[in-house]
């Protein structure tokens, strides 16, 4: 059984490793095979990065794959942070690792450029593509992939968990956090439960979550999002009132989920997408787009383009070209199996939508209630998950558990601007906005959710002083 | 009597011209004294400048100061656009032209940049200080100060154009258009229509008005502020709340300008305000402030500028010094009258503030219905007359008069991306958002801002092609 196998192998390099740290103070017992020594094109660091897979089912040959980033100093007393993408079915890897809060980011001529507010600046980035069918995660049995679920995808995540923690033994002692965007509002609740309850096994010191625009009630998130359309210029006064009376975001959704779209819903709905049009971010709703290479040298020429960007927008597209290069993946040891091609979100995976609909804000109740800290925050910009739904249900959690305002709504700041509003309840329970961030928050406002990071990683309220 | 003079001189002068194009074919009569022979700091250009005064009252010594920048290239042919600032009392030369959409911007160490989206790319620019008390207008007699109406300066505009006019009679034939924000909303639509009633003495070819972000209905207007906070996450739900329960925006400000806060509406000015912070610009919601010098020196350093800001915030500043310079004034041809110090907005002028209340959307109706073109368009960061009021303001309108929508809400493109959104009503009444603009939109959004005007003078609906 690989699990055992794993745990002897741990156990003995657990050892071998505090000895060897009793006399050179320097070294680890990490698996060498899963260490990167360098990715193609990446500038020079001092940290360590490993890369590979953890079975999750021996019998099925179903793997995930991780890419682990080591603090850029003193990794042995800085946190543990596993993130999570979110789709259901989107890579956490390519969009957390290498356009979010990773290392690098892939910038022309294939390189990769260092990003200045790397979350592992204070953290070691632990980034598993979950679940299996998902970038580099497999499953050699493709029936795997006919009805995914978030119980299965907590459930494969939490056998990750423990396989991954005898790999690395040393950082089962570092203070834990999960932390994810997204549809990771239902993957890091569920899975930090099951670690909760299989914490007599496993031990780890899971300190807290941490969730960006995330999913967390159904109705609500949904239906916010004719609320921000509206009121950030998107749709029409008409086109608003049309969501109000004749088909709401969750009705729409929740037919489009069933595969009978109502002719009420599909008129709105098209209505709706004709105004917003399909050249605007709904992720961002200031945001530029990338356009195609052709008119993209059109308007690099008439040199339009420093007018309304700082982000580079096309770097999605640069993501897939760099990690479908040989040479990457064989440095990052990952292999596509049952795929020809690595994709940002999944190709393969036929999720369960229905689970859209299970409710998560009651587990953050209980995670509050165990005194493991919650942050929910929202760039302030996305459309999709927006911070009308996120403050709303923070504060009606607050309220339902009795948690009392300990810092109230107000601004919070980074680098002498305000980077956005936050209210904290209890001092376990806070909500805050990034000012300016798009749903992929650390991709748009790096520096702001770099700060956010730390405040939420050191459990003090986000700085409301300049 | 000045008028006279003005009209005689003009007459010959006008002749003397006619004379001299058919001669040389680029010459004109325009006042000599008022020429501009180069603003210091300012980069070469070949356009004309003019800056003088007008007097309005000729028995109490009123004057009011212009700014005219010539079109880049062929001005003869180019339509006339007079821009008014609002306030009320606030400068449109310094505002208007020198943040907004003239020719330069102050920049550091006291020299004038050139600015690339200069509306004198496509129009004569007049630029007019409004009412006297404004900028370099002034009244010798200073109890005019005392209460100054709507009426008051509608009147005072509509003097200093027929003087104007007299002053470059060639421009009585171009296409002209006032154009004008925020109070301008009261400014604009009250002298055009002035404009349009002397029509039978004073003949010019008034084609239309465009108003940004302009102040058109008291009650719409001011509680849209409230909705734009909540939902770009600058208010709690709470705070919201109080504004939907407690004390709406108008009230709050209908009670301010009669000097009676209720100690409702003061509690809740006072958590709104607290939760938005004195570091946040409402007129930009996510645009940064300008910081101290001392703040912005360790801002610069860590190297965060350019991580949040493609515009220079603190080019307000940097205007007062230019503008208070001896030598600038004395090439702008103005002088201090009553007060020792030019300023942004009037330190002398008390404004009948109860003229917030005069209802000016009736006005536009009129003006379409004359066949005058009325564009009405929003920078969509701006929370004191956010688009959600004027938004709805011209849709209402549209119904009102009976205009049937011919261009369906949906974005607009410049650069080939989304410059905002708009819709047009019957070919003659327009609506539009600038994305990513500031309150005062040419100031943050010039590009986009630009391709807006051209679409207006050409009486075409903004692109929807990229």
């Amino acid at each position: 059984m690989m699990i055992l196998i794993h745990k002897s192998h741990t156990m003995i390099a657990s050892f071998v490793s505090t000895l060897l740290l009793l006399i050179v103070g320097v070294v680890n017992s990490y698996p060498e095979g899963d260490k990167i020594s360098s990715l193609p094109g990446q500038p020079r660091v001092t940290f360590q990065q490993y890369a590979g897979y953890i079975t999750v089912d021996d019998n099925h040959d179903r793997a995930l794959f991780y890419y682990f980033v080591e603090a850029e100093s003193n990794p042995a007393s800085k946190p543990l942070v596993l993130w999570l993408n979110g789709g259901p079915g989107c890579s956490s890897v390519g969009v957390g690792a290498f356009v979010e809060n990773g290392p690098f980011r892939p910038g022309d001529n294939n390189i990769l450029l260092k990003n200045d507010y790397s979350w592992n600046k204070e953290a070691n980035m632990l980034y598993l593509e979950s679940p299996a069918g998902v970038g580099f995660s497999y499953s050699s049995n493709k029936s795997f992939y006919d009805l995914v679920t978030d119980e299965i995808t907590a459930r494969d995540n939490l056998i990750f968990l423990e396989r991954w923690f005898a790999k690395f033994p040393e950082y089962a002692k570092n203070d834990f956090f999960i932390t994810g965007e997204s549809y990771a509002g239902h993957y890091v609740p569920q899975l930090a439960f099951l670690v909760i309850q299989s914490n007599t096994t496993f031990n780890v010191n899971l300190k807290g979550i941490a969730l960006g625009n995330p999913l967390l009630d159904f109705n609500v998130d949904m239906n916010s999002e004719a609320d921000y359309l509206w009121s950030h210029g998107l749709i029409s006064d008409s086109t608003y009132e049309l969501y109000n009376t004749i088909c709401n975001s969750s009705q729409y959704m929740r037919e489009s989920i069933d595969g009978k779209i109502s002719a009420d819903c599909a008129r709105v709905n098209n209505v709706s997408s004709s105004e917003i049009s399909d050249y605007v971010d709904q992720y961002d709703v200031t945001l530029d787009v990338c356009l195609s290479p052709a008119k993209q040298q059109v308007y690099m020429l008439t040199n339009q383009m420093h007018a309304t960007q700082n982000v580079d927008v096309c770097v999605g597209d640069k993501l897939v070209v760099y990690l479908n290069r040989k040479d990457v993946q064989q440095a990052l040891h990952a292999r596509l199996v049952g795929v020809t091609k690595w994709s940002t979100c999944s190709t393969v995976l036929n999720y369960d939508y229905h689970n859209l609909e299970i409710p998560t804000l009651p587990l953050l109740g209980t995670f509050v209630e165990l005194g493991i800290r919650v942050l929910v925050y929202s760039g302030d910009q996305d459309s999709v998950i927006p911070l009308i739904g996120s403050r709303f249900l923070v504060n009606a959690l607050a309220k339902e558990i009795g948690l009392n305002t300990t810092v109230p709504y107000g601004v919070w700041f980074q680098g002498k601007q305000v980077a956005g509003w936050t209210q904290e309840y209890g001092k376990i329970l806070s909500y805050a906005t990034i000012r300016g961030a798009s749903h992929e928050a650390p991709f748009s406002q790096p520096a702001r959710s770099l700060v956010l990071l730390q405040a939420f990683l050191q459990g003090k309220p986000l700085s409301n002083n300049i």
